[in-house]
């Protein structure tokens, strides 16, 4: 799993900066700026709170899950565009619940 | 990285039904409900918006890596709460991205 | 003002069941459903948020206004989605803050 | 109605600068500042949306007025924050719709 952030990671870096913007929605989004950014993070986030009410009378939880991809999707674009990389958030979470040496750890894996 | 998802994934389970609710913050997310699990994930997508935006001014990241920590967090203990794990997301994110064969190399890298 | 909301709440019921659904927005978020209008809530949440904070910087407050009637506009639209109409936020509103007989007030006004 | 809107606006600006701010939860807010403020719409709209899931299954909007309500109170907390009134909303509502005259017309029924 890890691998799979940090690959996302080179993907966001890479389509930073394209010069065929249209062509990429990542460089679309650093393209419109740091505000329709954050508004998509807020429409993800509403998407998300939506399919899970949703979820909880169909019990199908396939709709929550893609809108939380669409969530951390976009913060990693947000991220991005600050200038940081999804190795900070997880070495975050790893701090909080005292799982050590993520980021040597990641670093050795990847 | 891969780890500290699924290391998360497994203490959020442990939470899930402690009998001492009082002493867990997990627990007493479960306890209150859905409903107050959502609106944490509203809070803290407003709160790493906000937080962004200040970055942008201060050129400070600190915050907005601190509040995404927090909102991929509730989005998964949201998910925990319907019966699914961090897996799934990180799975979705993979698909969208060709990055094939994650849930098979984590499952082996764990 | 009294007579704006009001007023506006006459417009939403009767654009609410038009057969020319096209050719009305409040129409063609009715005909989407209540979900969708929801996601315009949480989306013109958030642009009322970053409006506020870029107001903050600039000191220019006409987006911010510009984005919270967006707001409350599809928070009208929501309730009467519902089956209720803008007095009901604003009896609410009076009831909290002991300003009496709006309602009434109204109903005489209009 | 226009009355509440404009009432809520004095009692708004009268509590913005109390020394006594404990005793005021406005005072609180503006003290805490703009970002506490923005937070707390942020929270009110998820609580709205979240609402309106509810009164969807259960046939029952109390707490979708209620949570309206409180959304649309804070934001003229931060609107007057910022320096402007509910007026300025109601304006550009009724600009919208070609409702004319009514900042005119409030201020005569004022």
């Amino acid at each position: 799993m890890s691998d799979i952030l940090s690959q996302l990671g080179d993907i966001l870096e890479s389509r930073k900066n394209t010069a065929e913007g249209e062509s990429s929605y990542v460089a679309s989004l650093h393209a419109k700026g740091l505000n329709k950014i954050l508004e998509k993070i807020g429409e993800e986030a509403v998407e998300t709170i939506i399919a899970a009410k949703d979820a909880q009378t169909s019990g199908d939880n396939s709709d929550v899950i893609y809108e939380t991809a669409d969530l951390w999707f976009h913060t990693l674009v947000a991220l991005s565009n600050l200038g940081e990389r999804p190795e900070a958030v997880i070495d975050e979470l790893a701090r909080r619940f005292n799982m050590s040496g993520l980021t040597e750890k990641a670093n050795r894996n990847s």
